[in-house]
């Protein structure tokens, strides 16, 4: 299967931020206030898309039009984005979330008043133009993935020129550093000589299966997610799914907060529902820990706090855990009322997790090597 | 100036250890109980040395003896951290600090009950050793910064071969990941063609100062430092300043926690004052954001907090702080009551920061461009 196409041109994006503003420019040709279409954004009008294993957004539309104060603001704003981002692409520019909120200083009326309104826009934008962040140039502050093992990717670099990266013979230690922007007219997928990709929740584990020459061994990909996954992370994991059709693998600590992190990348979260079908690779096992895990191997570990209890309690009713597999695991977990982390399989020195847990788990899924 | 020898081998690093043993065994030899002895760890023992510049310890030791059950507990620690950290030099590993406290599983009476105490521990073999953590193959879990520029490292990758890596045509635009050993067994310094080197607090402001081509038109080479800067990120702008001569500036946010950030890097920290020489670079200069700044730029600005005040009117009695230009900036913030972040410099757009703010701030310094 091939990713969803994400070429639009310049132009076409252009094209697309313009419709924001003919929409306002009709009506107040037709002598009605100015207004702006978007879905509504409230949890019950996302639903899970159970046939496309994603969350997406329902068919409920909301107007906001200039006849209240707090509107007219919003469509001022609106404008002046739209102007900025334009800017931007023509010039060749890019800017952080954070940057924008302060280019608002100039804006007169549509200065915005915290970086959440300016984040809201931004998310807005992208669901009414059908455009991502991505395509206008805006740029998270956080530092995308690093990734390690025998992958290539062609990046274009500043100056235009296509660079080969191999991500184990041209990085030092620390890995490939993910890009911000990883649609196909910034990072291409080359070549590739493994049999999976390795998602891994903490530094301190991807450098042990790294250290230990886990990647060559088990002819994997490692990727470090760096806690809850940025954008371009998900997004990559997604792009070698799809193109190289290799099995996505997700190992993270014991934790609710953690099957979170593997729910965001198989199923999208509700922040980014609008773009779901970019990011969220179905694809994607749950390799560990679990809370079976624990158990077998005997693991060091915490008691459940009352909000992870919470956690887990929400969980159940989270369409994205509703297997009988997660059931199982979740309410496994509050009986034993315990959470373990990854690293906590040093228990038993420093190669058991190479030695012993991982060729176990992989064997479950028939991926022994 | 050479970078303070930092070329302990193996042996050196294992015959160390063995002292630790050794004061132990000579004790029992005598009839007494085993002890360590260390320098007091509190704020008192701790002086800023005048003309070395940065914080050190005093003369007070303390000797922990096993007359005391929880003394006879670090003890027995100390004996097998001494055994797992030779078995990593021995057999080329090296761990997190995380993974050594789930490794003490298997120490029976000297199992760690918190990560707190195994670092401390950690630390204290540093002292009483006179090694680094980098010498016992301990790993922090953060990353390291990145680097941009024209600078050539040679990194000796898992392989034991040295990979030749530009900064500026070696990798993508999230540059050079710095590993956690920075030390000449590891990390060479190979060739440079920068006049001076600059440290950025934040990612946004780094990306900014990439996609403006500052680190090519400047001459300067970029390090992101990540908010507080991990011990590798100071050691290797220390070993910059030493072996490539250059200058290091530091642009931070104007903010109280921003300039800690850079009494850090310029006079080194409590928690590591056993091995401020090796991490302090005195030559350092702070370049802004400073309150003069926000008056002088009129910058978007927030207001003090009072955990911001309380830390500034500490940093007044601080003596990294004590000189009459800091002491100036600081009364003048408290003055204005004001702070200001370095992507608030958008609000005249996305090249002020380029076009005149730095050129503006470096000209002062002597370093135009």
């Amino acid at each position: 299967m091939m990713t969803i196409s994400r070429t639009k041109t310049k132009e076409e994006v252009i094209e697309a931020l313009h419709g924001v503003a003919a929409e306002m420019h009709d009506k107040m040709m037709k002598g009605k206030p100015p207004s702006m279409t978007l879905p509504v954004r409230t949890k019950k009008n996302i639903a899970f898309d159970k046939k496309l294993q994603v969350y997406k957004y329902g068919k409920k539309k909301s107007t906001r039009d200039a006849t209240a104060l707090g509107s007219a603001r919003v469509l001022l704003r609106s404008l002046h984005i739209t102007e900025f981002i334009e800017q931007m692409i023509n010039s060749g520019k890019s800017s952080t979330l954070r940057e924008m909120y302060y280019i608002s200083e100039a804006w007169g009326n549509g200065k915005f008043s915290t970086q959440n309104e300016s984040n809201n826009l931004a998310e807005d934008l992208e669901i009414v133009t059908k455009c991502i962040r991505e395509d206008f140039k805006l740029r998270p502050e956080e530092d995308g993935a690093r990734i390690i093992g025998n992958v290539t990717f062609e990046e274009k670099n500043r100056k235009g020129e296509w660079m080969r990266i191999n991500c184990r013979d041209d990085v030092g230690d620390s890995g490939y550093g993910v890009p911000y922007n990883v649609e196909s007219e910034k990072l291409r997928l080359v070549e590739e000589d493994v049999d999976f990709i390795m998602a891994v929740e903490t530094g301190g584990m991807f450098d042990r299966l790294v250290e230990n020459g886990f990647d060559e061994e088990a002819r994997c990909a490692l990727i470090h997610l760096k806690g809850q996954p940025a954008r371009s992370t998900r997004r990559i994991m997604k792009r070698m799914s799809d193109e190289w059709n290799k099995p996505i693998l997700v190992f993270a600590d014991c934790d609710p907060w953690s099957f979170r992190i593997f729910a965001s990348i198989a199923y999208g979260a509700i922040k980014t529902a609008h773009i779901s079908e970019y990011l969220a690779t179905n694809e994607a096992t749950y390799l560990g820990i679990t809370a079976d895990d624990i158990l077998a191997y005997d693991l060091p570990s915490d008691d459940l706090t009352k909000s992870d209890l919470g956690a887990l309690e929400s969980e159940l009713s989270d369409p994205r855990f509703a297997t009988g597999w997660w059931k199982e695991q979740i309410n496994l977990m509050q009986e034993i009322g315990k959470k373990a982390e990854q690293q906590s399989l040093a228990k038993y020195g420093l190669d058991f997790v190479t030695d012993t847990y991982l060729p176990e788990k992989l064997g479950i899924l028939g991926l022994s090597y």
